[in-house]
């Protein structure tokens, strides 16, 4: 059908559904008629590259209001930015796992309580790249955790989950083309890192702790490339997870500054 | 010597610190002019909050200025707001574990390079109660893990390491004797337990996924009620495992509004 899908069966029994962090809510707003026809979403960590993201693709779409400010659709709550350009959503997700899963889960609440239909996700942003030229863009096939494993681990109650984080392959093939089509725009299809942290978790020298060598850093960086890892960041077996298991076709594509 | 010590013998190799996520560094930025008087640190997830949190603490101490907007002193970056009050500094550090590890590192470091003597962190803010009075504030003696646990699993490299939760006993007596000073602020000091999600992990029915039973809920609420756990909130664990291996006396203090 399209529809994104919730897997609750207690959301049906609830009369309202308040998206707490969003500053959204089933009563307070009509969200069939605010977000039924959004087909893209595009989440990233910050909230003034999500804003900017959105007004570039109100130029790029050639909406009306193109050049202006645009407004924040969740003002009320300084959790997270969301902004929207024609169809597309770009909302921000913070730093790391649990932020980005609280929001995940009340965005798709919000795409399911609006009965949108066939939602592409997409997730942007920077990463750190692994072996590649600086200015690349990766393009995730499969998001894995810091044993190089297609796995997310997630605590249900006090039960250990293992939910697969393989992203839509058919789409990020969709994405590589389309970069071809755009000169001197370095892109790739690789695995994802994805760390509980940004300092010891990724090999940083420069933490407030570090126990460990240059080469140890050296060693462990090598064998994630030779898993076939192109890139490390902080969300996307999260994103992973939980997009497979609810039906939107997701993928994850970072930017490699330096 | 009362000094904050970082555990990275790369750092005194370096030339250059940048704190990439505040927005500051040790070339561009006298750190010992601009933070070395700080002996308070308040953290908390959300910005406009430690703005308010520093404008109260300006008024409060009668400083020059209060009742005036403050400064973000990273406005530069999206990620955190840090604003100062004379000797309290008050940052906000997002939500969950990896978003408050990787400011609380740069934060750490900050301290350090600003030579920064006798300091005192605690975290404020909201948390869910557990068979605890609306409206009471918990002060945490030790944060626990979902499995009601004292300890922190950090990830170094694929490495896991375990870390110590224990905060400050003192502290938390202080704060507590504090609080009796002020009428109608009922106080407890106990365990916070911190998860890796808002949803699954905290037995809420509402996400967009959720496999488990209201009973199974409440057993498992029961449970951790008996374990001394009285409020369960996403930072505890690796907020109490990072102050205490860097000599911060820290502690946590979190409302439950209902």
């Amino acid at each position: 059908s399209g529809l994104v899908h919730v897997k609750n069966p207690h959301l049906d029994l609830m009369e309202e559904d308040i998206l707490y962090h969003l500053d959204l809510g089933t009563k307070t707003h009509n969200l069939p008629a605010m977000f039924g026809d959004i087909k893209f979403v595009c989440v990233g960590g910050s909230p003034n590259r999500m804003r900017a993201f959105a007004q570039f693709m109100q130029r790029e779409l050639g909406l009306a209001g193109a050049g202006e400010d645009v407004a924040d659709i969740c003002a009320g709550s300084d959790r997270y930015a969301m902004y929207r350009a024609g169809p597309v959503l770009s909302i921000s997700h913070g730093v790391g796992i649990p932020s980005i899963s609280t929001m995940l889960h009340e965005l798709i609440k919000l795409l399911h309580h609006a009965k949108c239909r066939d939602v592409t996700i997409i997730r942007i942003g920077t990463s750190g790249g692994l072996g590649i030229e600086a200015g690349s863009v990766v393009i995730t096939d499969t998001a894995v955790d810091s044993s190089f494993q297609p796995r997310f681990e997630q605590v249900v109650l006090d039960d250990v989950v293992v939910r697969s984080t393989e992203l839509d392959k058919d789409l990020a093939e969709e994405l590589l083309a389309c970069s071809r089509d755009i000169a001197d725009f370095p892109t790739l299809i690789g695995h994802t890192m994805c760390t509980y942290d940004f300092y010891e978790g990724q090999g940083r020298l420069d933490g407030a702790l570090c126990s460990f060598s240059s080469e140890k850093k050296l060693e462990y960086l090598r064998r994630a490339y030779d898993a076939g890892v192109r890139n490390i960041e902080m969300e996307s077996t999260a994103f992973a997870a939980l997009c497979g298991m609810c039906g939107l076709k997701g993928e994850s594509c970072r930017f490699h500054s330096s």
